[in-house]
Formats: C-alpha cells, structure tokens, sequence
C-alpha cells in the first residue's frame, strides 16, 4: 500500500482528493495535515465523508511516513512550504499549485498531464499538476500541436464552476450573485496561458499564435465547458483521426459522436472533447470535471502512473449525470 | 415630493429600497449614507441601477432635510445609531431592522404590517418594519387569529432565499456550498417567532398554541415560500371566505385559486396564499419576495401609507415570473 | 390610449408582454387570443399576474378595436396568420417572430431595433421585432459598423436564459438537464446571423467578414450574455467615445464603467455594454434581458416609437438584482 | 458473476442502475432492453457512460441468460409485464416501480428495505424496490417504530429533487419554471404513505396516529431532504441511543453529529440522519440521494444481499459534495 499525506487538507482539492483515496485499493491515508482544521474529525469539514473515515486533521504530519506528499495549499504555499520543510527526497511530492508549472532548471518538478508526456510522469519524483482551464483547453488542442496543425490564432471560451475559485467566501461566490448569473475575468490574460502555452510549443516548437482565452465564471458548482476553434483546412474526419490516434492509450480522454453537454463528465476524471467543421472554422469543446480531472484525479492519475499501477486505479469513478 | 434619506446604503435591502424609490411617482431620494462606500456612485454597487441614477453615497447625510429616513443597517444598529444621532422628530423614520418590532412602552415605534394595522401605520412617526419570515407566516394566520381560530398547534415550515441572510459572505452562502442543497436553521427557535406571537395574540388574546416553526435555506437568490398547517373544524369553503375578507382592503395579499409556486409572487409586493383543507388539517401556504413584501417593499407600503398615499405607490412592479 | 390585441397569448413572449403592458400608462388590452386557453383567465395560465387583471383568453379578437396588434405565435406562424386574418389596414402590427425581420420588398414591415433606426420605426406600420441574440450582438457591434470598424473576422459567443427556448418543454429544458449544464448548439450557424449581417451591411455598406457566433444554452432562467472580440487599430478610449456617442440617445443602452454581470440587466429593458482593450483586441461584452430588450420590452419600446410616445413609456422595471 | 438484466432501459433509473453495474465487482450487465431506444448504443442516452460500455439496448433481452432482472419501466408497467412475460422462475427479480410494494397474498415480492428487513431480502426470489420519499421518512422513522414510541401524529415535510419526477418532461420539471422555485404537490396524500404506514405498523403494531406529509418539488436534481418531529417524552440522548443501536448493521445510514446539508449524500448511497430535542419535540432530518438509496443504489443493495455479497459491494461511491 501506498502512504499517502496530505498538507492543505481543509480545501477544496484536499477534500475531492480524500473522496477519492479513501477508497482506491493501493493507498492509506496516512495523514491530513490542516493549521486551520488541526485535531477536528476530517468528515466534521468534508460533511460527504460522514461514515467512510475515523481520521482526524494534523497539525504536523509525519513526512518520513509517506510515500507521497499531496500539496493542496493554494498558490505561492507550496516554495514556501518546501523551502521551509525537510521532506525526506525519497518522499514523492505532487503540488497542485501553479509553483512549479513553469518547467525551469531550478527545480524537478515535472508537469504531470499524462496525455502530454505519460513516460516522463513514470519517471518523476515530483508533479507539477496542472490547472483546471488548463487541463481542458490542452486536450483542446494538443493532437493538433503535435501534427504542427496550430497554424492560425485560436479563440478559446471556458466557463468554470464556482469550485474552481476554492472555499474562501467572497464577492463573486456569492450565492446571491452568482445564481443565474455569468461573467468575463482576466480576459485574454488568465496566469494558465502560460502552461498552455509551454505545452503547445513542447509539441509544436516555434507555435506563436495568439491564444485568445475569455474565461467566465458560470452559475454551477463543477466543471469546465470550454470550446476553441481556428481555421484550418484540416478536414473534420482527418481532424477526428488525429484525436482518436493521439488519445488512443489515454483511459479518461473520449472523442463524443455527437453533442455533448458538462454534466456527461461531472464526478469524473474524464476529458471528453467533441469536434466539428463549419468552412474552415475547426471546432473543439473540450469537458472536465474541475475537481477531478482538473485537479485532484488528475493528481491521482499522476499518482497511479508514479507508483506504476494502473492508470485508473481508484478514478472508475460513478458520474453523477444529473 | 417627498425627500427620502437612507441610512446604511450598501447592503442588500437598501439596494432594492433604492430600485423601487428611484421609479417612485412622489419621492424623491436626499441622500444615501454609508460608511464602507462613502463617495462612490450608487450605481457601482446597486449596479442594475446603471442609467437610473447619478447619486454618489454619503458618509453623513443631512438628516434636516428628508421627510423619511429608513435604516437599512442591520440588526442591532439601529438603536444605537438613533442614541447616537439627533434626527429631527418630525423626520418619519422606518426602520428595518428588528431592534424596535418588540412594542413597549420604551419606544414609540409601531409593527409595520398594514395588513395587521393600517390604521395604526396611517398616524405612526415611527415603523418597524417586519421580518421577511414574520410577513409570510403572519399572512398565513392573521385571518384566523382575528377570529380566534388558532384552537390547536401550528406546524410551520419556511424556506427563504439567499438573499435573506445578506451581503456578507460566508460558509452557507458560498455558491459551491449553497448551489442544488438544502439545510435546517434554527429550528423551532427563530427570532422572528416573538413578532408572530406578538400580532397572533394582538387579533386572538390569549393564544397560547405552540408554532413549530422549522426554517430552511433554500438555493434560491429571492423568496420565501411557507406552509403552515394546523387541526380545526373550519370548513374549506367558510376557510377561503374568511381569508378573502380579511385582506379585502388590502393591495397586495391575493388567494390563489389553484396550486401556486413560488416564482408567481417574485420581484412583486405581493403576498399569495393558497388553503387546502384535508381532513381536519387546514393548509395555508403563503409566498412573499423576502426583499419586497418582506423587506424594502413593505418599508415601502408603510411609507406610502404614514404620508397618507395610495399605499400601492410605485409598488406596482413587473413581476418577473422566470 | 391605446388598444392593444395580442394574438398567441398563451406562450413566454405573450406573458412577458402582458406583465408590461398592464402597468403601460397609455395602453388598455382588447383582448389576448389563444386557441389552447380560450376561455380562462389570464393568470391561470400566468400566474404572476393574480390581482392585476381579470380578463380571460379569447378564441378570437376584434381586430378592427385595436389599435396595434403584437403577433407571438412563434416562428413561421406569423406570415400564415396574416395570409388568412383579414386584418384593417389602419392596425399597427409588432410581430415578434422571425417572418418578416429580412427586409424585402414583398413586404413593408421595418426591421424594429431602435438603436439602428429610430426614425423609420417612428413611421412605420409594421415592425418586425428583433431576435434576441441579434439584439445583443447588434448592440455589440452597431457604433463600430456605423464607422466601417468592421475590418476582421468578429468573434462571438453568447450563452442564453432557457426562456429563450420557449414553453414546450423538451429534452434540453428539462431541469434535471440544464441544472448545472452547458452545452453549445447551432455552432456558427445560428438563424439570428442574417439579421445581424443586414443591420452591420446597413451601417457599413460591404462588410464581407466572417461573424464566428457560438450559441450556448445556459443554465439560467433569464438573459443574454454575450461576447464578440475582433482585432482592431481603435483604442480603447476611442472606442468608448464612439459607442458614447452611438448610444447617446438611447434610453436603454449604457456603457458599464466597470467590469459587468448579467444578472445587472435581468428584468429590465437595458442593454449594457462593457469594452475592454487587450493588445489589438478590442472585447465587447453584451448584456439584455432576453424576454425585455430581447423581446417584449423592445416590442414596447417600438409601439411607443410608432404610437409618438415616451420611448421608454412603461418600460422603467424595477431591475430584480438578484 | 451475476448476470443482470435490465428491463425498461431508457429511464434515469435504470440510467443510475448501469453507472452503478458498470464499476460493480461482481456483475455482468447482460442485456439492457428498451423498446423506445432498442439499438442504439447505450452510451448514446445515458451520455455519462461514454468510453465505460460499448453494449447496445436490446428489444428483448434473453431472460434465461440473466440471474437478477431489473424492471424500470415506471409505475404500472411491471405487473403487466410478468403478466404477459415468461420468466424463468429460477430469474431474481427487483422491481423498481410501486406495483408490489403492498405485501399481499396475491404476489411473493418483498418489501426491499434492508433496514428494515435484511433478513428476509437475503431470503427473497423478488423484491419490491422502496419509493424514494418511503425511504428517507422510514430511515427517520423506523427505530422509533420499533420501541413503540410513534405514540402522537408526526410532522413531515420533504423536498424532492427534479430527477424525481422522471424523464418525461412536462410543466414542473421545465427549467424555466422550476429554476429557483418551490411548490407543493399531493398534500397529505402522496401515495408512498401506503409502504410508509405498512413498514411502520410492521414494527409498532397498531400504529394508528397521522402522518402529516407534505412533498415538495425542490429546484435541484439529486436529492430528498426529509424532517419529520413528535411530541415525545424521549429525550435527546436516548434517541440517539435507540437510532445508533437500530443502525449499527446498517453500512449506509449514518447519524451525523452536527446539523447537515443534502449535498453531503448526494451521489452516495447513504442514509444521513440528525436528531435535534426542542422541548418535547423530537426533530428528525433525513437525507437520501433520490436515484441511489431512493431507487438504483437501493436496488443493488437488494441484489448483494440477495446474492450473499457484500451488502456495499459497488456502492462506495465517491460523494460529490458539490
């Protein structure tokens, strides 16, 4: 069995991630460290768990115990709590923050988007998980990248669930604000351009369209609906082919037959994507489940793949549908 | 015209005070005080009020100068801002907070719920407005309390929008939280029971019957939607005449002929009941918007009413039904 | 005042205008025609209007007692009604379907956006109303045509309210569907494009650009919201002034200072617009309420145009907010 | 393996039933018959399966081929169908629909709540699947039933998600209607009193006080969100004594320490309960998942048990939360 810690275990991420481990077949738990939590019942903050765990939060976690480190503190804690913590190196450390998506010779973290690069995954010590918009928009686009099809501009809209903006309260978490309502952030500058973009030129060296990336904040609490398009004179059965072949040994990415709608990939670690040609214009949407595919299964994913088990180990996950 | 001044201009029920006063065919708005947004356009907070007004909130307002104030600042504050503050004594005051809804010798202040006193509201200086949860529960009773029908227990379930628990946020009204749940508050113990009490034993003295009153948060922005059912002989007929007759003189409380939900009554002043007889239980269920007829909408009706208007000036507003 | 006859008076549109139209000060109801509700009362059918009016759906008006006639029959019926209903010249007629919005001489309806024509609307007989994603694009996009800004390919996307469906329920209305869903039809193929493309043409004689329009259902009652981003030279102060200036005599049309939300225009007659700049990108969001500026409001606010009334009679709603 | 039949495979039962069977150790789905999609691949309705099953629907499945078959055709249809359809004697069958959950002479089914009976169901050739609302008013009822303590009428008020009401879309499951609404419907009627009182007499015979049930359509999908309170001199202790006792075999109904939210059972099997004394009123919140312990999680219970596996085998889901 794998050990698992877990430190930032109060959040959002932390407690998908608990939702899933407690029963994946290869994993014990063996601490959840929270400042914020520490000494309460972990089903008293993640209500859902109520009868699936007796374990209580940690103030300090025993880091010599684990097999695995899942940090799930938010963006800009976990450098710090590197720098400031003596995780032993034979501990296997999977960051689910934006600190080490840059890939960069100062650290070893590997971006961990098993579509992208699955062998160097096998390998690391260390994961960069990647972020929710991210995670959509590049299984948007990579079967094009790696063909060197991303020859024009790309416009891209994604809407997220309120989930993806985590637990702290605010203005725009609202209930009463956000309820049938809908609005633009960052446009054209969202901080995951970035690790798109190193993606795509990792696949298509010397890509430098422009990623024009609206994100909106949608009325609903999982998942990630966004959609691309670009012109091309990629045909739509070509187009088809390449997805299926560049997804082929991937066990979560589908390529829908017909219009598809969030809800298919709610509660699910899959990408489901979906294409279509109109004249030029090649349309892709591209579907995931914020909290599992965008963040926390995609870190087991990592996970299973760093251990050598099977890939979906623990993620056959029930979708809700409705 | 009469100049109207708020007091505690950002939150929620200042907001949809100013949306109705702003149409209102005999008002004129003074000033709009608020200490967090002092000297920022109103319409950057109440933002649906762009091209509708180019007031600016104020930290002080000149209370000399308006004919009504109404305190939109929360439970508690209002006493002691009129300890603290000589506003002038012809200056009318609202009030809607629960600091005065308790009468007593004390204070002069009268329960604003005209279908309860509309007399008394005519020649008051000073109104407590009622509470949202009070307003639709005491719409349920009145008529029957006024004929000394509450002979047994009364079993009372609420479930209010979001709105009714304010602007600030917090754990249940995250959207992630709040979105598609439902929970329990206050069971049988909420504070707007002592206002019910107080109007059931105004109409019926003596009443000493139990109101099992069980309060829900809903997943919905307005609205409260209540039932309430009690044992009696009371006919379903003799029952509805009684109901129409109560409120014959009254603008804005209809009885529904058919099954009604809640969307029929919101962004309107109004209140719809609806009697269902089984057996020997009575069902009343009564719908208000907790904003309109159970906020700033009733603060309204009392204005118009004190200053001897047709009590539905600027009250007849476009339901919007979806 | 003026008699207003509504034919197709059972559906969304026809509700929508009787909530308005109740409170017009200048208009009395002749009579609403239905076949499916021929005989019962109004609110028994919309509810929301229990206590503001008691007159019941009729199987056939008097044509020749109205002074203008609002056609809500859904597409293609329009046309049909009028081949086979002897209506009198002298009847204005506001069709709200999409029959006659192509402007052709084999018909003399006037294609009735206010913000594009004003003056012909003022003279007109008939008027084709407006689609409601044509009228939020439009809005986006009228100031930059009426200056030939038009000069790349426009990109657009704008999700829309389930009212914009209709009543018949269906597979992708049902709510245990749409809850929480998303989902993108008629990808760049949408009807409302051929409206869109005659008013640009109009404003900007050649324009020849592609106009990349992605329709997605969202899960939210009410409003449109909107999209559309082009590259251009103009900057952003620039482009404020010309939309300042485009709109200026536009009761209903305003630009947001400050980033906006949809919920800012639901239930009232506005459209809002925001601009941002990004490098050459010039963003455009887009806001209405599509049962009022998308359809029944803007079919008022045309019959006030024709009738030489206030253009914004009737039409200053109480904003919901929330 | 256990080979499973499913009879009436269209529906969002039996939709929930094959996203459970997929992932369930110990079963083969054998056929999936519907006559309105025979053909057709499944994961073409039930669009959540995409990439978890390549089975098509069948007209008709090969009864001898299946251990268990599963009828899902809707209340009605399932004593028709064993009326009209040879199934071999030696077949288990689960009948989701009302049709046999009346214990009678006339047929051998058996009432399939576990808690209530795990004994007899692991004994059981047929089984009559619970009602939803059944289930989660029994979950809060029954270990009073068994001390004999429902001696005074008991208060029960629950709210139903969308999904409740099936697949066929009409008036009350609309989303623009449904969306942030509440209504009323089958007040003090609703036919799931007739297993309620059944399984509570079974217990406490001579249980002959009121249950006062009122059902209300909730604007979410998943869900029951059931209270229920007496008069009782049993005190808050106690009570928590006889429901841990009651349920301390049960895997799925848990009592939750502090006050609950529906979410936390939504996309589980569980049965979450809390207990709250107000003075002699004991207050019970109940909660289920409609589709699972309501309906298809339940079903499966049934099946492991009367197979002899587990009784969770396949249900250990992971919670959604959100």
């Amino acid at each position: 069995m794998i050990n698992a810690g877990i430190i930032g275990g109060a959040g959002y991420t932390a407690g998908e991630l608990l939702r899933i481990l407690i029963n994946h077949p290869d994993v014990d738990i063996a601490f959840v460290q929270s400042n914020s939590q520490a000494g309460k019942p972990i089903a008293s903050v993640h209500t859902s768990l109520i009868g699936e765990t007796f374990l209580h939060f940690t103030a300090q976690g025993d880091y010599g115990k684990a097999d695995v480190l899942f940090l799930c503190m938010g963006h800009g804690k976990s450098a710090a709590f590197l720098e400031a913590t003596p995780v032993p190196p034979e501990v296997r450390i999977i960051d689910l923050s934006t600190d080490f998506r840059a890939e960069s010779p100062s650290h070893e973290f590997v971006y961990g988007l098993p579509e992208l690069q699955r062998s160097r995954i096998r390998e690391a010590n260390r994961i960069a998980n990647p972020g929710c918009f991210a995670t959509a928009i590049q299984l948007a686009l990579l079967p094009l990248a790696r063909h060197g099809l991303l020859e024009d501009d790309v416009h891209i809209h994604a809407v997220t669930g309120a989930t993806g903006a985590g637990q702290a309260p605010g203005a725009t978490t609202h209930f009463s604000w956000r309820d049938n309502n809908l609005s633009v952030y960052k446009a054209f500058s969202h901080q995951h351009l970035a690790e798109i973009r190193q993606s795509l030129t990792q696949l298509q060296p010397g890509f430098a369209h422009q990623l024009n990336f609206l994100p909106l904040r949608g009325n609903f609490s999982r998942g990630i609906f966004a959609t691309a398009y670009l012109y091309t004179d990629l045909g739509a059965d070509k187009a088809r082919d390449l997805y299926e072949a560049f997804y082929a040994g991937s066990p979560f990415v589908f390529l829908s037959p017909s219009n598809p709608d969030l809800k298919q990939v709610v509660n699910t670690n899959k990408g489901v994507l979906y294409l279509e040609k109109h004249g030029s214009r090649l349309l892709i949407i591209s579907m995931i489940d914020n909290l599992l595919k965008g963040a926390s299964g995609q870190a087991v994913q990592n996970m299973n793949l760093m251990f050598g088990l099977d890939e979906a180990a623990g993620l056959r996950l029930k979708p809700s549908q409705f």
